[in-house]
């Protein structure tokens, strides 16, 4: 049984661009929980992002074990140290050592998102020569779970330095998933209309004009 | 400068589910053109997508010239030949066969999306470990375009089943460019709150229940 179309208004789409806007890559988590009703309410939004072949390769694991976090914290912050060595320029390895990456820690809620390389739904409809639109459909179930957060006042941070197979390992999940991302969710202690790193002075929004082409 | 932090409601929440219910990939395209500023007014919303060190990796091509467009709705159709061979059961072939899976040839605009994997913007951070970050970034800008789209009544298609390379070739990016997605972009024939892989059989959805793990 299907509704009518929802006729969306021009003030529903100045909000999605506010909401757009607001999201933040949160580090910074106050120490409240998010109430479970909101995290189902969060988790069932998945369901609804698009997926190549329609086949839903997202796999979601919910981390409640402290000692499982404890190892994932730690972990990450072995990886950030060795990812310092990169920077030759000591000004730049300063300033990247003084950015927070991640609230592992504090985050009331730690949710790891893998992807099925091999989805028995969707009978590889679409991926014959882009194996990677399963990842990528998952990647796209993670930012509509960003969206939907952030509507209900609840921040997300997406940690990405991590061994993708130490972490699969460390969570026992299936050798065919991959990892795509460690998130951190919780309130954020602020709002903020700009980027964390280029409050800090990483680096800027660049205009969209530099990324548009024509052929 | 920045304004007050948005307090979104739980209409704008309501609002927001019936977004992406209702955000189809669509292959039925009306041939009225989008307006331009419709176009300009889309794309101005791919700079507020999250990326990897804030890298916004995104580089978008428009397609103009009417004989790419051919050459690109060639190779589709070609490629999606090949890939009927891939079921081996004759009932699944034909099916396969009998969906559509572009409208390549009737939607008013296309746009090819690339992702850069070697940028200069982001200055490395948070790839060291996982360089498919970059790529990911850039399947988050066009799952935001695919919802600010959707929000004004357009309708996207994700065109997947492409070579790639062949596609960088045809449009003529640098080398270090990486196709992420071929997208067709119009008014839909029709909306849907069901995808239409399920309305045709291929594929149900499925209770994320089955996609949720804890540990």
């Amino acid at each position: 049984m299907t509704d009518a179309a929802p006729d969306f208004d021009a003030a529903f789409g100045v909000q999605l661009d506010a909401l757009m806007r607001w999201r933040r890559d949160v580090r910074h988590f106050r120490s409240d929980p998010v109430p479970d009703a909101e995290m189902q309410a969060l988790l069932a939004n998945v369901s609804l992002a698009p997926s190549v072949g329609h086949a839903q390769p997202w796999r979601l694991v919910r981390v409640r074990s402290g000692e499982r976090r404890a190892r994932l914290a730690d972990h990450v912050d072995g990886q950030v140290l060795a990812a310092a060595e990169r920077y030759a320029d000591p000004a730049q390895r300063d300033q990247y050592r003084s950015l927070k990456l991640h609230g592992l820690r504090e985050a009331p809620e730690i949710l790891a998102v893998f992807s099925d390389d091999r989805p028995v739904a969707g009978h590889g409809l679409g991926i014959a020569t882009m194996p990677e639109m399963l990842r990528y459909s998952t990647v796209m179930a993670i930012h509509g779970l960003w969206l939907t957060a952030r509507a209900r006042g609840i921040g997300m941070g997406w940690v990405s330095i991590v061994d993708p197979a130490a972490l699969a390992a460390m969570l026992d999940v299936p050798g065919e998933w991959t990892l795509i991302a460690l998130l951190c969710i919780g309130y954020p202690a602020q709002a903020s209309d700009t980027p964390e790193l280029e409050q800090r002075g990483w680096q800027a929004r660049e205009p969209l004009t530099d990324r548009l082409f024509e052929r």
